[in-house]
């Protein structure tokens, strides 16, 4: 069994893109606006994050910070100023947004030339018709960077997604069977109306668990040698750390792992790919905006 | 073993869209645009069909043929001026398109609210976005109404589609997984990469057959008590006809049809659904463009 170390990896891709970066000048650095709407912990450390990565690179980066009570009406405006904004090479709006705000009316108002989270309509659509000017969603596709890089075949391959989410199961799916050197895997999405699930998980030479629930891939639903990219990030409760909590994935790790011939960690594994991945979308917007 | 009449449920639906229309007085007809490129005597059978159709449901419709050597330009302008064009509610671009036309910048440029073949990109975007607003392609979302017209429960099955075209097997696959009284299912998605596919397909409890090889699904492959939906239309030769061919699906109908529960036939099964649901769309698409 080997752990896929996915920060090492992100680091490899950050490096690449400095040095491509370092190789260009058009006389001004990619900028990247981040939105984020309330004081949400979670969401104030992921923008954090990616604001850092960014700085790193040399990819400038704004923040807007909205009350967590803002209407559609004026989140739209001031993504619509955003959009105008020849300035500023990609968008990103921080999700979850609050109850009352239709997520995808939001995500499809993004102009799709600077939607570096790939959650655009649009984008979604440019990934079913696998055409390569699309961005992607950069968790899914930190998942194929992920496999790339650690030498997995995946043609022929049966890949399991847990989950059939629009972020990540969904556009994992869709990357997984695209006709691509990292694609061509047979895909089945499962979820939480799948009957036999056990069954169903243990058919895969690679899984992709995206559900959002604690440990919930065990022992017995994996075929010995599989290969599995965890993709939750749950926080349970654990008196012995100082926070009083730790993160885990949908992987049950410790019990799971033995039986694995490839595994990524949580935390380590998909998330800082996800930061990699956003850092190269937004390098890619600027290019395109730039000429 | 039954039959599912793909005919006698499709001639329901235009009933039931018949109805609808008598009720409904915008001070003019729905209409519907096809745009024909060369004279492919397939295109040129199914373009008829649909016009016939559409006149019995007091749809009208123009036909636009172009020469086969038309550039992608001039095709262009052409469906820009039926973009522009309030009269017309809808437009269909007969594929195949001559191979030095890119089939998908047309699709894309056909203004995704007269999109009533759902090839767009957006409106590929919105079936992943589960969006109720989108045009849902008509094949796929007539094997949809076929299972649900035939009482078949899909929440929780595992549905394995043969195909992973952006015509049929990606959108099916995306329409049986949502979260839908009429998806919910566990989907695999197999095709030409697809290792040991005879026992990926023997998993399924509904089998959506869109690969387009006469008759390649046979008996061994498919679990007894299985439904079949054959999307395959496949001529092969037979010198007892006076054409010198018949159709066939891509499912060996006379021997695997016996160990099914429920099978379509072809011709007689999704074909005449595929019409249907494009005059569905087509008064969907005028019901928006009247207001």
């Amino acid at each position: 069994m080997d752990i896929i170390d996915g920060k090492a990896i992100s680091e490899e891709i950050l490096e690449e893109l400095r040095h491509d970066l370092a190789g260009s000048n058009h006389g001004r650095a990619p900028s990247v606006a981040f939105v984020r709407v309330g004081e949400d912990p979670a969401s104030i450390s992921y923008v954090n994050k990616k604001q850092k990565v960014a700085a790193s690179l040399g990819i400038e980066s704004q923040l807007h910070v909205l009350p967590v009570e803002i209407s559609q009406e004026d989140l739209i405006k001031q993504i619509d100023l955003l959009n105008q904004d020849d300035t500023i090479d990609g968008i990103l709006v921080q999700a979850p947004l609050p109850q009352e705000i239709d997520s995808n009316t939001i995500f499809n108002r993004v102009n799709p030339e600077k939607d570096v989270d790939g959650f655009n309509v649009v984008n979604a659509g440019r990934l079913c018709q696998e055409d390569k000017e699309g961005f992607l969603p950069c968790t899914p596709a930190g998942i194929v960077e992920l496999l790339k890089r650690s030498n997995v075949e995946t043609a022929g391959k049966h890949v399991v997604v847990l989950g059939r989410s629009l972020i990540v199961g969904k556009p994992a799916g869709l990357l997984m069977m695209r006709q691509h050197p990292f694609g061509n895997a047979t895909v089945t999405i499962c979820h939480s109306r799948t009957k036999e699930l056990a069954k169903v998980v243990s058919l895969a030479d690679i899984i992709i668990a995206a559900i959002g629930k604690p440990r919930f891939v065990t022992e017995d639903m994996v075929k010995p040698g599989a290969i599995i990219v965890d993709v939750g990030i749950n926080r349970i409760e654990d008196p012995s750390r100082k926070s009083g909590y730790r993160l885990v994935g949908d992987v049950d790790f410790d019990r799971v792992a033995p039986k694995t011939s490839l595994i990524t960690p949580v935390p380590g594994g998909v998330g800082p790919m996800t930061v990699a991945l956003l850092m190269k979308n937004t390098i890619k917007a600027y290019r395109k905006n730039i000429v």
